[in-house]
């Protein structure tokens, strides 16, 4: 493919991609596909010539297309967004083709320092502490997921604590804390008893005084605490941990990571900043862009109060790694943040999202979910049927029928069969319960409210 | 960013692209700017109100362009190469422009089935053995570099010898193997005495008697060896260790994981085909298209022969993320595959790469490489100065100047400041030891040629 070739067929892709935003609301939400239906489709052998493009992009229409579950879809409600938005498209294309490898300063400067300068507009976007900018003991790297992001910062704590026997660590979350943090620890060669998970008051936050207790008797019984995960924006419900009262209960030789994977990116608004709370204590910081704010994924990041730690756990460099920026020690070598070795670059897609839309375009993106979530919250309070199961601080809304979780899971799989919406569930206080996040980069009043009328048309026919 | 200015920025960026296509050989190759001035030439705050796009690629140009290193032009000789083709770069593009999540088969069967069939095209196209194919106990996975599939591959090993105390555990590489092994155990929570590094023979491959002795002598002491790693083309030099000896000599209670990383790909071509040799014995494999196969950074294959430990060792269930094609155990999720929960379609680039390529394209490809590099070893032989420090069995040469270490980095030193083209080094038998690596998309026998002379010319001036 010439430079030429990739003109045509570029062009092509964009208008494409550009004709999927504006039928992807038609589109059927979630797939209905079988097990190997797509797989059947394709020849069992590579092809031995090459293919034109026009081939390989009427297949991507007929046979990819039908086997995607539209995450970008206004009527998708279901997990947390992953919303993708037109800048942020752009500025994955726009790394694919410069092609550069980002794992030392060297390997490429402005891969590193404008990694660094977003972290820092972010920092200044949503008003987090100073101790996270770049110019002081810390600072913040693009991580591919807050799965990798809370490993970091667990691999840190963990070799922070060198000298203790690994067996005698203890970490603790609440009981709804992310389920990464528990495969973080396996990873990490931690046993699953020695993560503990912490009981949650009413609105599902978790129970300050619990984790005191669970920390004192682990002392008590001559294990070290070592880690504590504080999540901001839960996964089932969004329930938020009282990160301030717990970073005050806790010793300096604890870890406090803080996991705002899906809620932190609210604190761009000033109100909604109460997601902030405590951070000045934490040592850790994980929020996702690539949840919430307009930016495809992969953009997690990950912010620490000192970078020690981190480096001194994920640095390595053999010879054919050295090279004079890194010996002057004046420069950031990203790939001593992170698992991997090599690294895209991501910034540039966070660069395009923040100087396309402005900050107020940030705002006003997630102050519409925020209203809407609010709006769909008092239908739901108001209808005799339904009742809220857990509190509405930002765009996801948890709810169930009165019926019984037979009900709500019928309600749910005949909405998700019927193609006009997607949402899941969880458990809340052992009852199943719906969830319906608004996320997605294209949701308007309308979808919310359509989607709401067929989960009421639904629940009327059980 | 409505869809029509969608169309209209993603037409300019597809043009500026290929221009870029154009004139990267003609860009210095290595960016000579100093830490801090690029980000010295970006606001300090993120903007208020949106800009336009215009804006945005005018700065892509100004300031970040002359802040990279060109990993993608043809007189980039450094590392190992990261070739990124017109149809991978449209790939990236069509998978951020749909923007699914592909953690769970349900959250867009097709991103999980065109993987698992992508990576039965890519055993077939290399002629890997039966055992990875996706219809037995095995199969393959797409993970971000090699460094997280050998850390998969670590922890199934790890886990796997469950019931042994973690100190005891023993893991072996040649003192070439990649320096993420080293990484990966320090994440596992093993210590860096727990990885034996094996000395190598007069070409760089493990001795595998010296393997063997290490073997006898752990578990003299009662520890116990649980992983092999040998490597099919090592970093420094692409020395090939004896794979099928090693693996002979191996228990089956020891995982033997092969790192293949840049040469695997190679096997493309059936008369390279030495680089799978003892393949059929390894528990588990890794080899990336993003190196030497087309495909945009990242795209790491890791194959294993039996997919039950990895997923025991890296599986976890929450309530939020069950559905019933899980349930029904019929499909896969690749999250339990890999460290992250979320995952990109990755498969797509794949598939536009091999489709626009044909195997007879990438077979093309990979010869024009290995027979430049091997013209390029025999000039380097016929020098009176120079002498080759390493066999070339692909497309990496290694080579020094006679007159010592202080020469040899003048030399590297003189063409890399010159812009003209970029090459690194290695420690081999203790010299500084020059690396070319022929592996760029564009690189031609007249850009080998060009690299030669100016290393020449600058030998002639020390």
């Amino acid at each position: 493919m010439t430079p030429d070739d990739f003109r045509s067929a570029g062009h092509e892709l964009i208008e494409w991609i550009a004709d999927y935003m504006e039928r992807v609301e038609d589109l059927p939400v979630l797939s209905t596909v079988a097990p190997g239906e797509i797989r059947g489709q394709l020849p069992v052998d590579p092809p031995e010539a090459p293919e034109p493009f026009a081939a390989i992009l009427a297949d991507l229409e007929s046979i990819i297309l039908p086997g995607l579950t539209h995450w970008q879809s206004p009527n998708f409600f279901a997990y947390v967004p992953a919303n993708a938005s037109p800048p942020s498209i752009l500025g994955e294309l726009a790394s694919a083709g410069l092609g550069v490898q980002g794992m030392l300063w060297a390997t490429s400067p402005a891969c590193t320092e404008l990694e660094t300068h977003m972290l820092d507009w972010m920092l200044a976007a949503t008003g987090l502490p100073l101790r996270f900018r770049s110019d002081g003991s810390g600072g913040g790297v693009i991580q591919d997921s807050a799965s990798s992001s809370t490993l970091c910062a667990l691999l840190a704590a963990r070799d922070r604590s060198r000298g203790v026997d690994l067996h005698g660590l203890r970490a603790y979350t609440s009981e709804h804390g992310h389920s990464s943090l528990a495969k973080a620890m396996a990873i990490a060669g931690l046993a699953p008893h020695q993560l503990r998970t912490i009981a949650t008051d009413a609105e599902h936050a978790l129970r300050t005084g619990a984790l005191i207790e669970a920390i004192a008797t682990d002392r008590a019984d001559g294990c070290t605490p070592f880690f504590v995960m504080a999540t901001v924006g839960t996964t089932s419900s969004t329930a938020i941990d009282p990160v301030a009262e717990i970073g005050a209960a806790l010793g300096a030789d604890i870890w406090l990571h803080v996991d705002a994977a899906y809620a932190g990116v609210a604190a761009v608004c000033p109100e909604l900043r109460f997601v902030n709370a405590g951070l000045d204590r934490a040592d850790s910081y994980v929020c996702n862009p690539h949840k919430w704010l307009l930016t495809n994924f992969d953009c997690s990041l990950l912010y620490v109060a000192d970078a020690a730690p981190l480096v001194e756990s994920l640095g390595i460099l053999p010879e054919y790694l050295r090279n004079p920026a890194t010996d002057t020690g004046a420069v950031i070598d990203y790939r001593d943040w992170q698992i991997p070795l090599g690294r895209r670059f991501r910034a540039l897609k966070l660069w395009f999202v923040i100087r396309s839309y402005g900050l107020e375009g940030l705002r006003a993106h997630i102050r519409r979910h925020v209203a809407l979530a609010h709006e769909l919250a008092g239908w739901v309070a108001e209808h005799p049927d339904f009742e809220l199961a857990a509190p509405t601080p930002l765009s996801l809304v948890c709810f169930r029928h009165r019926g019984g979780d037979a009900v709500n899971q019928a309600i749910m799989d005949t909405c998700n069969r019927s193609g006009a919406l997607y949402l899941t569930h969880t458990r809340l206080d052992d009852h199943l319960v719906l969830r319906m996040a608004v996320g997605a980069v294209g949701t308007e009043r309308r979808h919310v409210e359509a989607a709401w009328r067929a989960i009421t048309v639904a629940a009327s026919t059980e």
